[in-house]
């Protein structure tokens, strides 16, 4: 392992860019991927307004897609949004060398395998990010706040380049909660997101608070949470019984909130239908889970995207 | 019963209006109550395209809401949406005599009760419509198709006021389905509506095909479908089993449709959810009969209205 690490990233959206800064901010090496936003970042690097303060930064290599990579890098972050018709493994396997690490920033649940069955002698390193950023113009982003993430390999442990990647991560002033059970916390954070983000997109948009407060809205939500926990179970991932009042609790406490899918929705950007809840309802028929409440939601969703 | 019954329409809107022309051309005295389109009526009547030739009529009295009645109606029909903050029974009381029967044309579930809790001394019939209607002007209606009843007495039976009203509107020229059990009959429409009309509402207006097509689409139509059927049975209604294979290979056979629902949303009207769907999940928890996918989808839309 090096010790200043090369990272590649490719998806260099607002999450890839803003994990980016905070490596460069760590003495790393940081190239990026790039499509659309290639000749601004070129140009004045990325632009940042981040409540951590100057974030701004210039990658040391630019990429396009067809570039051939100039130095072979120890991590590849991989931040594209998980959708149909996305073929990451295509994006992932150019710049791959035969140790480099492969390291997943992105929503969802059971996004790994595909990775893993194309690269399976290369590690992986899968993350949950808790984050508000976003892109506002080409190279331009604005965080908005958080930044921590959830760390383990895929499927299990958290192994030595987990170790160099969150520290390097916390030297750039993020917080890095370790887990050796990466699974089990994409379960965790499917309990949130599977009823509020795809609520949001049926109802137009609605904020957290909206859905809620409306009659049988919190009823709802909550019957939503306890099949995600009950299908988590059946896959080896039991959740603590109290998980549902306290996300309910801190939805509340947190006040109305767009989530990621209402935003992607209200910009007319495509959602992460199967990463937020097909998958886990997919999941749920394997394991022959009865969850007639996430299907009649995700089903109303693939009507109306046809 | 005079021989020449006098029919006021409440609510002459599309259906209002074609089932006034079908009595006019019986020979029934017609007359309406109007808001919108009062002065268009006064001036011209009501005009007609329609599939059934001509039916343009003039109306015996025209009001508006809180005119006097100049004569006592033999009949009230009742054709308005039924919405929540509609007061029907507000809106039949004024022209009632003694003897006048309430006729129900309007379409859900449980929508008579209202009325007879109201109204506990005067006959009550109730009417499904079959028809394709729709309001193209002030007083300017267009009849694309279709027209039959069904037709009995709240909560029971087919009595002397149902025989000589479905007389009239067969000398008209509909077709009258009598009988004895119109709740049950609302169930058997029930059936087909909770699925079709919100879930088209929830997909932004998606046509039956569109529905039925989607990945999980007939899946979840059927799965509604059946929990109608347990409510109904639930509720002393039993209908056959072969109900559901009936329906969808009777919506597939008649081709891309959009419903009213879906056609109320997309003309940014308020949609009937309580009359289509609400009701019967009212009746479902009241008698303990677990609908969760059709739960879903009235919670869903819930929060869409708020």
């Amino acid at each position: 392992m090096s010790d200043q690490p090369h990272v590649l990233i490719v998806g260099a959206g607002a999450i890839g860019s803003f994990y980016g800064a905070i490596l460069k901010r760590a003495g790393c090496r940081v190239s990026v991927v790039l499509r659309s936003d290639y000749d601004a970042v070129k140009g004045h690097g990325f632009r940042f307004e981040s409540v951590l303060g100057e974030l701004s930064w210039m990658p040391d290599h630019i990429y396009r897609d067809d570039d051939v990579p100039q130095e072979t890098p120890d991590y590849v972050l991989l931040c594209v949004k998980v959708l149909p018709g996305v073929d990451r493994a295509a994006l992932v396997r150019p710049w791959l060398g035969d140790e480099t690490v492969i390291v997943l920033i992105e929503n969802g649940l059971d996004i790994e395998r595909e990775l893993a069955v194309a690269f399976p002698t290369h590690a992986l390193i899968s993350c949950l990010a808790f984050i508000a950023v976003s892109r506002i113009g080409p190279g331009q982003i604005h965080h908005q706040a958080y930044g921590q993430l959830v760390m383990g390999n895929f499927p299990t442990g958290f192994d030595a380049h987990c170790q160099q990647l969150a520290g390097r991560l916390r030297d750039g002033g993020i917080e890095v909660n370790e887990t050796e059970a990466v699974v089990g916390e994409r379960w965790r954070k499917c309990v949130w997101n599977a009823p509020f983000n795809p609520l949001s997109v049926l109802a137009d948009g609605a904020d957290t608070l909206t859905i809620l407060n409306a009659p049988g809205g919190e009823a709802l939500v909550r019957a939503m949470m306890q099949e995600v926990m009950a299908v988590a179970k059946a896959d080896g991932y039991p959740l603590p019984a109290e998980l549902v009042d306290k996300n309910i609790a801190g939805t509340r406490a947190m006040g109305a909130y767009k989530n990621s899918m209402a935003l992607d929705y209200l910009h007319g950007r495509p959602i992460e239908l199967d990463a937020i809840l097909g998958n886990a309802v997919a999941i749920a028929e394997r394991l022959a889970v009865p969850v007639p409440h996430l299907n009649t939601v995700l089903t109303a969703l693939r009507i109306r995207q046809q």
